[in-house]
């Protein structure tokens, strides 16, 4: 019988409040809180309509620390679930800290005036939150999230040691617009058009490169080398950072991709992008020498992205217009389609997976893992397309976990082998238990099996092939089965 | 010795006024009035450095007519040249009626609120304008304008009767920049998204078909029937409508195109567009069958404009944006390169003519005329680029006609042979010559031969070739020998 506080009631946060309504025997009490009241009760209404009765609503500007710690004082949770913007983390973990609550997220600490996504500054709670005695559970989504889970349960179960990770983001949707955006359009283009990093241990090694990739032909098509705007550094920047014992490799944003083959979907382009669970997984994963992610894009989406950044509408500095400011990103937001609107209208399938490789008992071996998602099955669920649901399922499955006491406080945790000397003050020790398993963790240093129990029971089943060096494939297990 | 007030100082407005001041023989006064005082003094200033002597600025908001009035009233001028935004064409001309001031435009009346063009709300003020004794001279740019001088002289001195026009224009331009318009791109890109027409009298004849041309594969690409926003009617409403003895029909935005060869510049892609000067050669130009207007773009410039399209940054109509109200192509507009800065980057040529096919002597013939300006030359005498100086020098020409007396008032109009019982009231009798030349004119109505050759003299020479059957051609005239 818990208490939970969920803050944020857009697509992803429509989700996981149908599905902690769904677990009524762990969520006894579930409080969602939006920065606008109609968005919270849209979603209380949708929960009563579908017979999974009651939950309460309430406001908040998640923004301000002072507005967040009355409101955590008010209904006295176990734990806040944060799906609120990327950009509020830190606010609401400040609240959390203040009030001893246990913290949950589903993506890292986002800058509001630059694309620049890491851990550091979230890591650097690790020490308050032990002082405090509280969990803070970083990540708690598919990509990051479930994709760590997979990583850490690939290790404990098959592999002594694993030498490389592909992850492999496939949303084969399609909601019938020209253009649109599954989630958050400023977070998601941001992303996309940052530059792109992968990781690599040995950077002279046989690894160092990306042999198997190949240059892409449509994102640059329409690029001319100069710009009538200045370009923010993040996309320009483009350099090689130590980090980890190993080095951080940047490439331009879109300009390496692979034709991978996707189990039961098919062949997409998919482009190298940097995304945030690499950050945490070279220091949790051992022996890992490379690890890369991958995203699909199609021909039209890729266009469009270019074409909007050649006029500057990807810009997230602010502009001059008819004698106000105006953010350009933000202007593409107002216009482009509500992502929650797709919901309905969307077709197809999302593969989310890892692609690992590494030894077991001295022998080579290479894993494939993965979810398939379907579009109009989850909007029948929950009434949210699976880009959403992907996300949304496992925040509910984290919270379920923690006010469980199957992960959290006086729960094992799994050892780094990471150094931490990198760390900004307060996270020198993140991943080392020195308080009943306080502190702020990562997916991937908790125990991966009650969490794949949960995905096979939840709606994210999965499935787990031995890939074999002919290209063919055994099923090792089946979530579906 | 003329007084001469020039409205609107932007880069066709800097052209018109250097090169009025390159004939102090004719305007010995020229004053230059801008809604923004500074960019009237920048030209004035580059017009000093260059030798040609002083200019008089002066401000003026040419939306308000009480201020136009005054402004008139301050300096008397012989004739107010309008080189402001063509929504400002009613104003300026009502000012003009009030003060019994000549009046001159480049470009038909558009309304601010839909992309929509015509000349019936100008030519209603044909009978006040007799009635006032003043000369009002539409459209003297180049195209409309020269290219409407083209078909007149071709008519006066090559053809007994014009069949079929098809008028051609080619910005074979490079500024460098991935996207960036060559005049307002408001202005701009309101004209190339709007629906597409062609005339054509016989509307089962054998010329009603184009089966000369064939269907875009670039500009639909990336298009997918349904829009997230509500498409704005005059690029969804396709009809035929009655005109003038003959049939207006629409055809979707950049639907259909030929790849014209264009003498000295090559093969480009052309598409089939509306422009405004079709409206009045129907009506002017005797025999006409059929008339089409192609202009030129590049893969990458449609690939642009579907994507900025798609998204709604073409929409013209107000959008709530973050508690303010924008309009989406003025966003667009404010990030998208300044068409001034484009000037001195620009390479490469114009090419700008009229394809005839007719009868002379019973046999049937086919000329083309044309116009070819380089782009580096243009910023060289003028500091403007091609598309500017190709609108502005035809201005300049307009006004040095009407003061020097060869145009307006007690000279010689051409007979239209229109039914002008679909005018609105006041135009009914335009094109008839009731006062002494008073009225509202189009360019095809006054004798053709003193404008060509101004051409010849102030740097736009034309070239008429005749076109053999084989393909091949003879040069009947070269302006530039």
């Amino acid at each position: 019988m818990a208490v939970v506080l969920q803050i944020g009631a857009g697509g992803v946060g429509g989700v996981v409040a149908h599905k902690m309504a769904m677990n009524r025997g762990v969520f006894s009490r579930i409080i969602l809180a939006s920065r606008t009241l109609s968005k919270a009760q849209a979603i209380a209404e949708s929960i009563r309509l579908k017979g999974l009765g009651e939950i309460e609503v309430d406001c908040v500007d998640a923004d301000n620390i002072e507005l967040l710690v009355a409101l955590i004082n008010k209904y006295q949770p176990e734990l806040v679930v944060n799906v609120a913007l990327p950009y509020q983390d830190l606010t609401i973990m400040e609240a959390c800290l203040r009030t001893k609550t246990h913290y949950l997220d589903t993506a890292n600490y986002e800058h509001p005036n630059s694309a620049h996504f890491e851990y550091k500054e979230q890591w650097a709670y690790d020490e308050s939150f032990k002082k405090a005695g509280i969990f803070g559970l970083l990540g708690s989504g598919f990509d990051p999230g479930v994709t760590n889970v997979f990583c850490a349960y690939a290790l404990k179960h098959y592999f002594d040691e694993i030498e490389s990770i592909d992850i492999l983001d496939c949303n084969a949707g399609d909601h019938g617009y020209a253009f649109a955006t599954n989630f958050n359009p400023e977070i998601n283009l941001r992303e996309v058009s940052s530059k792109a990093r992968y990781w690599v241990r040995d950077s002279k090694g046989d690894l160092a490169d990306n042999a198997d990739l190949k240059e892409d032909t449509i994102y640059r098509k329409f690029e001319r080398e100069e710009k009538h705007f200045a370009l923010q550094a993040n996309t320009q920047d483009l350099k090689q950072e130590d980090y980890c014992k190993g080095q951080w490799r940047d490439i331009a944003p879109l300009s390496l991709m692979k034709e991978w083959n996707y189990p039961e979907v098919g062949i997409k382009n998919s482009y190298l992008l940097y995304h945030e669970e690499l950050e945490s997984l070279i220091r949790n994963i051992k022996g890992l020498q490379k690890i890369r992610f991958f995203m699909t894009f199609g021909e039209s989406y890729l266009t469009h992205m270019k074409c909007l950044e050649n006029v500057g509408l990807l810009r997230v500095d602010e502009v001059e217009h008819n004698g106000n400011k105006i953010i350009p990103i933000q202007v593409l937001k107002t216009l482009l389609p509500n992502p929650a609107s797709l919901a309905s209208r969307t077709e197809g399938k999302t593969h989310i997976g890892c692609y690992i490789k590494g030894r077991k008992n001295g022998k080579e071996r290479t894993l494939y893992i993965y979810n398939i998602c379907d579009h109009k099955e989850c909007y029948r669920e929950v009434n949210a397309q699976g880009v959403s649901y992907t996300t949304g399922v496992p925040a509910m499955i984290g919270a379920k976990l923690i006010v469980e006491g199957k992960w959290g406080i006086n729960q094992i945790k799994l050892t780094n082998n990471a150094d931490n000397s990198d760390m900004p003050k307060g996270g020198e020790n993140q991943g080392i238990d020195s308080n009943k398993g306080a502190g702020v963790w990562n997916m991937e240093q908790n125990d991966p099996d009650f969490f794949m129990q949960e995905l096979n029971l939840q709606g994210l089943p999965f499935v787990v092939l031995e890939m074999k060096p002919n290209g063919g494939y055994e099923i090792l297990e089946d979530g579906r089965k």
